[in-house]
């Protein structure tokens, strides 16, 4: 057996014990513990921002590109943004030992269905510091041991964070133990991570398309993950334009770089020229750039003016492509049946929308599309946990099972039976 | 691409289709094709059972043991009992299309979370060519397409049955690949099969530990099992000794060979001398074989009698084994904690159960014993989803996600967020 994978088994064993205590322990005593961590995130500032900017020192002498430098980057305020939202998930409801059904047999046997919690979850995630403390403060609100393995540029801060978060557990009679980070920066560590099923009940991989399927790759517990959100709104030829537009604007543009973002514009046919000239105009003047199927680039073309590279041919590949950036993909189609089709051929099964006026076209569109969140209406920027009123989110999941959609506390529960009798026995 | 690879996949992409087809169809329409389904099967006796035979020929001249010949030997009577069982199925309420939670935020965009077929699963199992129904018709009572894989000593019988229930499904106006078997004996299919998460939702692997964590090894997609069934009743010093010894010989006895039986007899100090003297004697009269520590070894030899074979010192292995037979591990414990420790340690997190008057001592061990179903004063033989209530069961998980305990109908469905606005944008 390797160093390093002694060492990940290790954190393993310490998580187990932990997560044992923690799912014994009261709403009270979890919530006391989350101020105490706020707290000691503030207290901790001077051990905190030193480590961070050796991080962010090295990361520089890398060569790390500007945006990752300033996701990386702790002040006194973001830090202080940290401690704020652990506090937040403080005052959160907790969803631990909620009773979620709760009947009798006609033998007499009372079954209780009661939310606990999962156990040990690792979360694996890319380089932002404040994942640390919020992942944390999720997992332990809900009664969880947590495994934290950040991006290896951000190792110091992440260490610096922990130790702080095991003093705030520590002044609230909780184990430390409860919120642990790797301390290695090589990779094998995540492999021996995710595959160590004795001590992990859930990984959580958060970030780029190659760290997820490397977790999937190795991973012998469950996963629950979103590869990509490759999101398309139609606009159907019983749109109401100007709803369209709106909706059209605002899930392209309020927020290119998110997952929830749309990258498809699918339009009826029988509206395309109308609602493409008016709303093509607005994204242009927007400055997002159109990949056009021949009938949308033949509409789109003449509104380019200035910026004929604005309006292109799509690729195939355009149409399976997260831009996460001021790019969006067009397509005219014959009827919502097309449209439900090329989604199901296309897209990420993460969120898609239709805008029309016609109530049965959108029904059939709700049932058919397979995606966590479909929307008649609406932008699909709502699938978010703090807009579905969560309160936090842990991530979204595009898989099917256990979560779908945005991840919130509840998400972070299992159940078990519980089952009082007076003596039964099986006939 | 290897050829069994392209087989395989072609089976997950015509089940992905069909599966879109099943997602919208009624409950009228999925009941109705049950029925046929089950026409079919008796209908098709002169096909089904000349298959079954030749399997059953080419079993005994590769010399299967009997037991497991039985298991795969189909009459007239059995293949009855399957159509019943698929019947059975038909009668079920149906859970796809609940609503389980509906609200509406402040900017009134309504939220409804429904539920709907997971889509593509995947079933794999050994011998007994009666899962085969039992699975497909679980499987599409809940809207879902299914691949099954069942032991190659049966393929001829499930390939037959397959066909049956392919007619069945046409006769309703079904797609004939809502159920399809894998028609290859190689081994390396289920490796394919558990790889291709494009198609594949959720892989259910049922049978020995080998063959699910070969399952576990090779899956890139969900997978829902249990290793083992070791489950511990804990007779507490507060028990009432006629209720404990009940409870135990049924735990025990009633069916040995299954995994909600215990394995593991765990006994109070201040009430070993008593219980064991007496329990005992009822338990080696059944012909079970204690495996004991010291101090009931101690105890519990005089009992032996004619059998001196019958009460042995237990090994370390004992007490983590899962026997599914006449055989019983025993221990004499000091406390309700150090019971709670053992089966922290040695069980399986299937089904664990303590008999004791005291109620502050069975709710401390409810809340602390980490398994799918705990009993207080109850047979661990309840851990069954026709015994819940269920009516129906497609497996036991001792996983903590998605599904834990016994799995039924609803286990078998997934939710959307299904989202109805009136132009709402994010601000």
């Amino acid at each position: 057996m390797s160093d390093l994978r002694t060492q990940i088994q290790e954190l393993g064993r310490r998580a187990r014990a932990a997560a044992r205590t923690l799912a014994q322990t009261s709403t009270d005593t979890r919530n006391r513990a989350l101020l105490a961590m706020a707290d000691a995130l503030v207290a901790d500032e001077a051990a905190i921002l030193p480590a961070n900017a050796a991080d962010v020192a090295a990361g520089q002498a890398a060569g790390l590109a500007p945006a990752m430098l300033d996701r990386l980057r702790l002040d006194a305020r973001r830090l202080r943004a940290m401690a704020d939202g652990v506090r937040a998930v403080a005052a959160l409801p907790d969803p631990v030992g909620r009773i979620l059904r709760e009947w009798t047999r006609p033998n007499g046997l009372r079954h209780t269905k009661v939310a606990v919690p999962i156990g040990v979850i690792g979360i694996i995630y890319e380089s932002r510091p404040n994942v640390t403390s919020d992942a944390a403060s999720l997992c332990l609100k809900t009664g969880n041991a947590v495994i934290l393995r950040g991006g290896s540029e951000s190792l110091r801060s992440n260490l610096a964070i922990a130790a702080a978060l095991a003093r705030g557990l520590a002044a609230a009679g909780l184990p430390g133990e409860a919120v642990q980070v790797v301390a290695s920066a090589d990779r094998e560590a995540v492999k021996h991570l995710c595959a160590m099923d004795e001590f992990l009940d859930l990984v959580i991989p958060r970030g780029g398309r190659g760290l997820i399927e490397a977790v999937v790759a190795s991973a012998r517990v469950p996963v629950i993950k979103h590869y990509d959100g490759i999101c398309a709104l139609y606009v159907d030829r019983a749109a109401d334009p100007a709803m369209a537009e709106e909706i059209t604007l605002n899930a392209k543009c309020q927020r290119p770089g998110v997952c929830n973002a749309i990258e498809t514009l699918l339009v009826h046919r029988e509206i395309a020229a109308a609602f493409l000239r008016h709303t093509g105009a607005a994204l242009l003047a927007r400055g997002v750039q159109l990949r056009c199927d021949p009938e949308a680039q033949a509409l789109l073309t003449p509104l380019a003016g200035a910026h004929p590279g604005r309006v292109v041919a799509a690729t195939a590949q355009d149409y399976r492509t997260e831009f996460l950036d001021l790019i969006l993909a067009v397509k005219v189609v014959d009827s919502p049946a097309a449209a439900i089709a090329h989604i199901a051929e296309h897209g990420s099964h993460h969120s898609d929308a239709i805008v029309t006026a016609d109530a049965a076209v959108a029904e059939r569109f709700l049932a058919e599309v397979d995606s966590a969140t479909v929307y008649w209406n609406a932008s699909t920027r709502f699938t978010d946990g703090g807009e579905f009123g969560f309160g936090a989110e842990i991530g979204i999941s595009t898989d099917k099972l256990h979560a779908r959609g945005p991840m919130g506390l509840e998400e972070l529960t299992t159940y078990k039976y519980v089952m009082r009798g007076t003596g039964q026995v099986r006939g």
